[in-house]
């Protein structure tokens, strides 16, 4: 950190800095500059709050020069991290694998239905919830482990891996028993007996990004991860809070290109809770691609006027197959490729 | 809710919302208008989001005109609900009880210290955290249960009721037999898990408002709470995300009269999360209670610059003790008081 | 409008309501519903305020169920609209024109260099400030009307076509003189003096959203330039404020396709203010084309780092080649073509 | 500035950065730590963009660890801004003027009625807009001079000083004919041109916050000011852009200690305009004075429903008057005295 004192600090603030500063466990490096007098501290601070030197006398701002992450970060690994799926699906590498399906698991009718289709357009992992978080404690919430069990039987007759949500700790271990990636959701992320259970859980996370989590806290909350021993982790863009109501949401794909730079995670977009509207994902689904994402999670719903939850935003089955359609075009502007399933 | 139809809207598009909307269990009620026609559901549609009815064809707009929560509202209560701590503390009646502590209980001889300083300046109850929920996984997370019974023990030595945060549904039954009032931070607001045990944990419950929550999300979060039979809630107002970085939040104070024209239950402030520094705790904390705010949470630590978290928005006692004596004159200009334990 | 009653409303006060509404030239339509009582107001109300009903006693909602804006809407007119620009350039069509330069002109030999280059490459038009809006009075404003004149200039050499910026009435006028598509930057987009000039102006405007404008707002300040007369606007995404510090803006790219739904109007993205970092400009400007932008405006710079403004956005000559080839395969995804000058 | 290199900094792009440093006449003052190497900028950068650095070969980071400001700010001048209007008021001292009135000039009658009801409650200053910047170009647009002209008389009649708006250069030096103070909205708070006019026109300047302007922004548009000579400035925070729709903007009061911390002039609050809702109005200015606001504007109509614009958020006079019995009591908390006119 770079601590810069205030033009009025006297020589007895600078030595009480220079002491609190090593009472921390850091060396102070002081640099007088005609205009400023600096602090450099030398050592590992990622442990440190930038409010325990902003409270000393003297000190007029604390600038934050290595990043609060480590394991997430470009500097600890600088290639790629792969996230392997069973069935040779990568997220991370020249391929973007699609994950579609349903707001929620209704019943193996509904299940099976539409993952036989989503498999035949080139989806290569089916979503669906079993555990729901929802805004009102009077909405549906789910049906539960009965859910999850659909899932694995369309997982057996279909070959799709399975994507699913996890809401407590105790849930973890339920969900990692099914399903092949858990899911910790956006109004989760910053749960961290959530998040240290799922770095414990053996499988693959996709961890989204909170309702208005900055970059930094998204990495942050991915590090609780990594810290429990899981590298698997691939972190999802899906909207932050606007000030205009014309979408639920708004997406911000920038974030692809920038936790690219920063992270040797794989990042990738869901254009349906981003948006919230059917016809806005399309696009959005297509500008995800072309910004780079690693991959894509977009509800489809075989009837979605009759879906129990997010039926505005899902997709008919033939607009999705319209889309990958775009998209493996897309794709291949940017040298890689959209591939369904073997 | 209020269907509104497209102008190009159909008959056989308007049957169709009708058959739809009965099917949702709801009576339609058809207004046809000279520039538009739109359909009334009659029945209880707090469980029904709108995006069910947005999804189908010839429809428009939908506009919710009764609220999505219940119980939390003044429709279902008219007047203040009253909660009261032991020790005849009271929020949501003309006296404005102040929480008052530091960030995290540190040691046995930080919190008696502060604790009887707190006290005989006129705080009511005493905070401290013994589970820290921390944005890095390698920043201190708090003493845990040890926390816990100091905090226990400078009650029995002050006689201040504790206020002290719980991190996952188990945490909940631990915090609950120790702590007077168990708090929901606002990273957890949208946890449901653990809402739904903080409703049954048997304490009151202060439930802070989410980094970027609507005050609907936070009046619907604190419903989980009554919905599971907890009556006793004391919300908070934090601060929300924004976009100017000389605070740590944006301190929303508008959001105290918000919620009290639409809910009974108390709300409070806290504006040392709400700005994060020091200097600017003082005069916002003056604000709140000017705003009507039902109680105060403020961070006080004996010598701020070596706390473990959170020193640069912590208070110095004697700016407490300054702090105390304006409010009180405040309080009095809307015929409350602030009014320290017996 | 739809003006919802409280529960609570009485009969004297439904009388007066309507009575209120009639005053101002509406009929009143009323609907007792089981829960709640609605009056439709039946007129022409885009220029009436939802406040001016709010403050009536016994009101509880007030719903705006028709557009507040007018000639910008689909509903007035249905087929999107086409501006053409000298030389055979069209937005709005299926053509993506690409507008690029550099942030300001800043000499002869600079604009001429880069605006060859930039032809070669695929760009129809070349923009460059010569009136720069800067944040600090201390920043370099740009050469003023020499700019414009070297600007003209350029144009002569190359054959692209002008789009520059007017900060005020007076200098809309002298950029007009100049220009082939007049600039009303984000700071001025609720400027109105500025836009009702430039309605006036005779040349297609280019007029970009304001740094929190929600969609509504941007379409009521194009009706300004349409109420005035000018029909060939140019609407322009260039990102909105966050709460993140790793961009400059946050690049909302589903105003795109929100408003392709709301207006016939064509819209391009700017990925270069949208984003503020070159390296986040290429992925977003692929984005903003497979989004479905009618268009984009690139900022860049013979050589960036030696740019007087705005030069850690502006992309390196060969960058934009690169670019080029990029969006052009994108282009052909959804139906549409990259065509450079004839 | 401070430009942190990357850790992979080569000898030869240090080399390179020194020189543009230097070439951008400044002293390179290198520092080269353990894990950092950190490159000191000497001399006055007000006027230079960090990107103009960020964009080199090896840079990482840029810190402004100047402010950008400079007239503005307290280390310019460290004693308050004391801003006198005719008739003794005065803005940044001790005491608190309250401006009140009308949102826009309807008639003589209006005006003449409430002015002397407002003079009579204690405001001190008369607000009430003769140019009025609306949304909608189909919106009522203000009474334009003739407005002036009965301010002027009201001001006559009563004695209060005249507060009203410009919206464009030519309109400044009307606006200044007539009245004691100039304002500035906050959709023209970077209207440079319209700044630098205001900078000239010999009267003090009320300059309103941008709806998402950050503090640093508003600090620098009144430096527009003070950089043509202007020293009678005075801020108004007026509410930010949200995303909660309870309320028209977000009251941001911590604005108010910000920026009287970092700069010498005064800060007053506009809570109408703040909140949007009369009952949240009267809250908000109790906490605008406690947070120390060196003054209020408060829209009063004497028929809110019947108002042209705003009515909404007018408060009726009997409210006003309630409204000054409060905040003359909480002035006092600080030291403070709510003063009418003599």
């Amino acid at each position: 950190m770079l601590v810069v004192l205030k033009k009025s600090v006297t020589e007895s603030e600078i030595d009480h800095i220079r002491e609190r500063v090593e009472a921390l466990g850091f060396r102070a490096h002081l640099s007088r500059g005609e205009v400023r007098t600096v602090i450099g501290l030398v050592g590992d601070h990622r442990g440190l709050a930038k409010e325990a030197l902003l409270s000393l006398q003297g000190v007029e701002e604390v600038h934050a020069v290595t990043k609060p992450y480590k394991q997430v970060s470009r500097e600890w690994r600088e290639a790629d991290t792969i996230v392997e799926i069973s069935g040779g699906i990568r997220f991370g590498g020249p391929e973007v694998p699609i994950i579609a399906g349903p707001c929620a698991v209704e019943s193996d009718e509904q299940i099976f239905g539409i993952a036989d289709q989503l498999r035949a357009m080139g989806a290569s992992l089916l979503r669906g919830g079993a555990f729901k978080p929802r805004t009102s404690p009077y909405s549906w919430q789910g049906l539960g482990e009965e859910g999850l069990k659909m899932l694995a039987r369309a997982r057996e007759a279909t070959g799709l891996a399975i994507v699913t949500e996890a809401l407590d700790p105790d849930g973890v271990d339920l969900v990692a028993e099914y399903a092949d990636v858990l899911q910790i959701g956006a109004r989760n992320m910053q749960n961290y007996p959530l998040l240290r259970r799922a770095g414990k859980c053996g499988k693959p996370v996709l961890l989204k990004r909170g309702m208005s989590a900055t970059i930094n806290e998204l990495l942050l909350a991915a590090e609780y991860l990594l810290a429990e021993g899981n590298d698997d982790v691939i972190l999802c863009e899906r909207g932050v809070r606007s000030f205009d109501n014309h979408t639920r949401n708004l997406l911000d794909l920038t974030a692809v290109p920038v936790v690219k730079a920063l992270s040797h995670l794989p990042i990738i977009a869901d254009p349906s809770h981003g948006t919230g509207v059917r016809d806005k994902v399309i696009p959005m689904a297509r500008a995800s691609v072309a910004a780079g994402a690693d991959g894509l999670m977009v509800e489809v719903h075989p009837n979605p006027p009759s879906a129990l939850s997010d039926g505005a935003q899902s997709l008919y089955p033939e607009q999705f197959s319209d889309l990958m359609e775009q998209i493996r075009v897309i794709a291949t502007a940017i040298g890689r490729s959209v591939k369904g399933p073997a």
